[in-house]
């Protein structure tokens, strides 16, 4: 196998906008493979089973957890949220790229599993801005939005556990960001050693029949 | 300054198409300066003082060499090229990203003076398709292919030296995913250090005065 499959994980605080960029992006990578999420939380508006997550309640939930079913999962502002190991597994092992849309705690418990795989947190350009982004969801009582704010502000800190930052300042710009964070890392060296090293004994080869 | 201009440098094979890549990546990025180099060979057919070269006089070049103008100088088949040191210099200490599109001796050169540069390998789809290129020109006489080529296929052992590799099937292609890693670069959490943790601390003091 030339090189196997790349774990992209777009991350960052409630609010920043990552379902938006995820939901933009994917059309525009069709080497991308988007891994859908479990959640216990309730759908919103406009939300599709296995598109969006997969909505599960707390029993199915707590047996995924303990039939070691989860690559991370988390329990935030009183839900839970989980990625399902095995389609991250197949996919990588055979070649595919595959994002991931998880908060900044599951986004730790990945690294953990897969170091190399290409972090990412997406912020909104100012938290006064992420204050008005979260009211602006019209979802959130006065005392889950303390939460959530204060929180975002906390989770800040964790930029320097990630390989990139990208701001959500416009979507276009964030999604055109990080589709070239993930070309990039498929053109770095670091990544395609093996390969590499393939073609140059091939120019040697060659060179060789040619003098 | 929130960061120093990031200093790119497109390098690889003669006849990876460097120059044609250069050509159509630059008005896609307003944001990246070219720097020009000095030569003393020939122009060729529609090249413009200035604009592709400036072009020297083996005295005139030597004299540069003398006094110490050059950020990196080589002598590739029996002609002088090399990059003005205080272009380079004025651009990156104001903040500005710099292109250089060299050969890899002088990238090699560059890199002992700028190890944080973004050093890219460009190369054709296969040596058979460089071979095609070089002759494709008609300006090379049957002796200096076979130094060219040769060259060239040896040169290809110096991908370990560089961060990323493009290879250079359709230009197009090619330049999408140079100004990919520019961007992505622009975005890496290594090289805005400085940059983040200040805004760590002026989330954490939105956050006080929120609470």
């Amino acid at each position: 196998m030339i090189q196997k499959g790349l774990l992209v994980v777009l991350s960052g605080p409630s609010g920043a906008g990552k379902g938006t960029v995820c939901k933009a992006l994917l059309p525009t990578m069709s080497s991308l493979g988007y891994s859908v999420s479990c959640t216990t939380r309730q759908p919103r508006e406009g939300e599709q089973e296995g598109v969006n997550y997969f909505f599960k309640s707390r029993e199915q939930f707590e047996e995924m957890i303990q039939q070691d079913e989860l690559l991370e999962w988390a329990e935030v502002y009183g839900n839970y949220y989980g990625t399902p190991l095995r389609y991250v597994e197949e996919q990588l092992a055979a070649g595919y790229n595959v994002l991931l849309e998880i908060d900044i705690q599951g986004a730790l418990q990945v690294k953990k599993k897969y170091p190399n795989g290409v972090f990412i947190f997406l912020i909104p350009p100012s938290l006064q801005e992420l204050k008005q982004r979260i009211l602006g969801r019209g979802t959130e009582t006065e005392e889950s939005f303390k939460v959530r704010f204060g929180s975002a502000a906390d989770e800040m800190k964790h930029i320097n556990d990630y390989d990139y930052v990208v701001v959500n300042d416009q979507v276009d710009d964030a999604v055109d960001r990080v589709r070239s964070i993930v070309i990039a890392e498929l053109c770095s060296v670091k990544r395609n050693r093996e390969y590499y090293n393939n073609l140059i004994q091939e120019g040697q080869t060659d060179a060789v029949s040619f003098n």
